[in-house]
């Protein structure tokens, strides 16, 4: 198995790291032409994974209400295809946080499939911004507290 | 060719009342493992050339815009699936107005494949409603008077 | 609450005939920029209940095996909303036969919230089709035993 | 501007390097309650532009053949999001050839809205491999030549 670069551990410690997971099933309506889950649907489930996480914390609802003044936008997003998935297949889809910058978060992910082999590596940057300015706006130090032990 | 019960002319006289199209083009991602274009990307086409249609009617901008009252929802779709269509084939997707209530429009759509083949048949009621009560909005006589002559 | 004209019972007694359905949790990738649930995914929806649906009977197994010699496509589908449906909601989607034909099937759909609110109500033909000829196959009688006990 | 890892060159320098673009309006279904294009349709945009590139050089059609051997498929994809998009822009999507490896494509990808500025810029591994045994397959010297010069 090829491992991406941003994982600097050893991949059994780095599984170990994850606490946070999610089940889905793979709908016919995600499969391509080539009879397997189109590549587009690993950030579909990335994002349902997180926008759980981040529930789970108790954010997702602040930012999602319109009179909050903050919001959080994806600044990059990457995907390692290790196994190849199918229809109705269940995988678990985990989420980690990897670091935690000034207003931005470095969250890791792993699909995992029935026999729980690696499908999906994943990772990317989430911001804090500002809904009105779109500039960054610093966690707060509950936030980071929250984020530490997630 | 089975042909729905909302259209009550000629096939011909039906095709012939479409004014409003837009070109499609059929990703790969919209396939399915069964090889052909997923029934679900139908109203995705269909969404397209309709807000496309209310774009060029001057309707899309004020709908989508924070500080207008009213919004524009789907109060029903229904689609018929003609022919089968595959990856990279170009569609004409068209679109009318069938009928015209008091906040209310009854709107037809049709798509060709590049041999002018119908593939798909649809039909929908869209609504006009208010963002705040959600309720239903009458059309101004403006509005009316745009959508005859659409 | 506007019926459909397919429903031809009560709502009430119409609903009691569901006995198979899923749950379904809305993503965040699947609102749209008016805040709710977009349209298009109504129908993403009553494909996993469907796909579901046939596979616990058996069949979407050998639909989806390369060497079984048919296949099932939509022939039609539509969709009524009857209440706006957000971000995170949880939602109960049932599939039924509603009418069985020699080579198709007439399938009924309701989609409810957590209140147990009527949100999507939907119904469609699926026809078995040969693969090779791309001709309507009828039902072997197993097969029709199967969908009236459904 | 904070610049991917993977350019080496000046951004400038990087942009003159493509040859292959596509179109692409973003639809109201590709937005999600934040307004914005949802993180998830940048790998939507970037397999079409992808798609259509193959299809130019003439691969797509021998790969979504059911006779030829091989096919294509992602080993790893990556985004970064540089400035929101919104509905309704016209993004020029464009995609080309980093690196050749034996069996293996890098992809680079860009999107510029209509004031030229880089919304996105990603890139990503494909593997021709082949279809009965899922290995690798190294590419004929034709091929690596067509890559050489698109």
């Amino acid at each position: 198995m090829r491992i991406p670069a941003y994982i600097k551990t050893s991949v059994e410690e780095w599984l170990e790291g994850f606490k946070f997971s999610g089940e889905i099933k793979v709908r016919f309506s995600e499969t391509d032409g080539f009879g397997h889950l189109n590549n587009t649907n690993a950030f579909v489930y990335f994002e349902e994974v997180r926008t759980d996480f981040f529930k789970h914390l108790g954010f997702m609802q602040k930012w999602t209400s319109l009179e909050y003044e903050a919001m959080i936008v994806v600044a990059d997003l990457q995907c390692d295809y290790i196994k190849q998935v199918h229809f109705d297949e269940r995988l678990t889809v985990s989420v980690k946080v990897n670091d935690i910058g000034r207003s931005s978060l470095d969250l890791h992910y792993v699909a995992l499939n029935a026999q729980n082999d690696i499908c999906l590596i994943g990772r990317g940057t989430v911001v804090q911004i500002n809904k009105e300015t779109g500039l960054s706006l610093a966690w707060d130090d509950d936030f980071k507290m929250l984020f530490k032990q997630a």
